[in-house]
């Protein structure tokens, strides 16, 4: 890989592909499913790339995974790390493990239930925090001096990027003809990897990013023409609160058509549809791209989207949904 | 089809396939699903054909389409009813609307809400009535005699049976070395029509009814080895409550491997499991046949099972799973 400003270094296409080889039989190739309310709501053919079925309940195991097999040996074999509330803690639990070697993860005291429990049980070290962006950062820092771990970001790094982007080449193989494939923007590596999936020649397809309107730094970002962090988000979705980093804002700015901010009632109202009508156990975050379809600009088109997380706690889902 | 008993009668391997060919396009070929958490569970290798993704969320759709494509074109005209409280209801609905002709469905006043709104969103007519089998089996024989329709039992009839085995065609053709298959036993057209598929030559798989302990017809009529009808069932698996007809317990008696009870918490702790890791929504019916894999009794084998239906309140379930 040419990097020329290791900040905002994108990985190719080529990258992506030999991603999608070095985490083969390490993650799942997840179905792509249909349902006529979605269709319905949509007014378009809409296909949902399962990733809330892939291990670990996220698409974040393809990053995970093809950072930790990207490792040299003896650095793989100090560890690895992160700071993370959700599904990169998993995640990178989970590749650690698939590779046999540590994991620690930074958490927030306030991290939901049900992640804190899918980390452990991969086998990775919790080190809870308090829930501020300094603690998580200086508690990593501290952790990382004191093991020789190496950081695994979840989503501002070439390696988990291309990991990401698998997910797309799986779609983009699996359904001829897409117009559009819509994936959630909280950091933006999904974004990133799907986008840059979405540029090998040949392929004209439109990549959007949907995101909470209470979290909307990605769309004021996009409109202003430069990277804008995120203050105090307000949304359901609490895999989406994070800012994104000058390499995936460069992904959204050169690759992708635009973003579509989605309310909270919206956010809820496809859940509901995903959970009654697909069938489907999605977290908030999972159903903000199925919500951006809801007012039609999609509208006779084949469109993808990329479903993740599926990692919720049930009663609070279904006091969300009720 | 050679019938010489008509109560007793069973379709052939053939009556399946050719039901097969009858349906296409009118239902879903829906995805087989894995779980890792399922399979530690079982201790076995579980492929999940998921018929909760089926049209109207159940098999049901299956042999409500094949039973009124069968239909000769003046029968059908005069449409065709039944009395239901659950998936076939709905089914039957879809399968008519299909068609172009008239479904009236007589329902019990306590039927739940999601299938009474689904039955209607498919265009049938509902005609409540109390919540007794004499009063459904009285108020249908007057719909039947006023308008002329034709009855489509949910499960004792060859044709809807032959649709039902359809389901297990597609499985047996996705997964090769399947040892056993597991599906929900109520009035047993599923476990009729999984059995007939699987007497196919040259397949070798023992094909296992799933029932709540609390609704046993089919465990107590197994051993007895005549029909013994269900009297006051009590469980959540509200879809299983019916008792085999003569036709399905000879399906029962002559084709399948045996019967497993599960316990209320057991459905329970399977439809957790369900949602939670396989990220499915299914309701209590549909949990029972992952409940049976419980006991490790499929310890090491290749396990297929009909997840069906997913048609659930959401309230109703989270007080379930609380």
């Amino acid at each position: 890989m040419t990097v020329t400003d290791p900040d905002t270094a994108l990985p190719s296409v080529a990258d992506v592909r030999a991603a999608a080889g070095r985490i083969r039989g390490l993650v799942h190739r997840t179905p792509v499913l249909r349902c006529a309310a979605i269709d319905r709501f949509a007014g378009a053919e809409v296909h949902l790339k399962a990733e809330h079925l892939q291990r670990a309940g996220a698409f974040k195991a393809r990053g995970a995974a093809n950072a930790v097999q990207s490792l040299d040996a003896a650095t793989a074999a100090r560890g690895v790390a992160a700071h993370s509330s959700g599904n990169h803690a998993a995640a990178l639990a989970l590749a650690a493990a698939g590779r046999g070697i540590p994991c620690r993860i930074v958490m927030p005291a306030d991290a939901p239930r049900v992640k804190v429990a899918a980390t452990r049980g991969y086998g990775a070290e919790v080190v809870f925090c308090e829930p501020t962006l300094a603690a998580r950062e200086s508690t990593l820092a501290d952790l990382l001096a004191r093991t020789g771990a190496v950081e695994i970001h979840p989503y501002d790094d070439v390696r988990v990027i291309a990991g990401a982007g698998t997910a797309a080449c799986e779609l983009l193989d699996d359904v001829d003809g897409l117009d559009a494939i819509v994936v959630p923007v909280g950091g933006g590596g999904l974004l990133s990897g799907t986008a840059v999936a979405a540029s090998a020649p040949g392929t004209a397809v439109a990549v959007w990013a949907a995101e909470p309107a209470g979290a909307d730094d990605a769309l004021r970002s996009y409109a202003a023409g430069h990277l804008i962090p995120q203050r105090d988000p307000r949304t359901i979705a609490d895999g989406l609160l994070t800012s994104l980093a000058p390499r995936t804002f460069r992904a959204l700015s050169e690759l992708a058509a635009g973003v579509i901010p989605v309310a909270e009632d919206g956010i809820v109202g496809a859940m509901g549809l995903l959970w009654e009508r697909a069938k489907q156990v999605v977290e908030p975050s999972g159903a903000v791209p199925d919500a951006a379809l809801g007012d039609g600009r999609f509208a006779g088109q084949r469109v993808g989207v990329v479903l993740s997380g599926g990692n919720v706690d049930l009663a609070v889902a279904l006091d969300l949904l009720r």
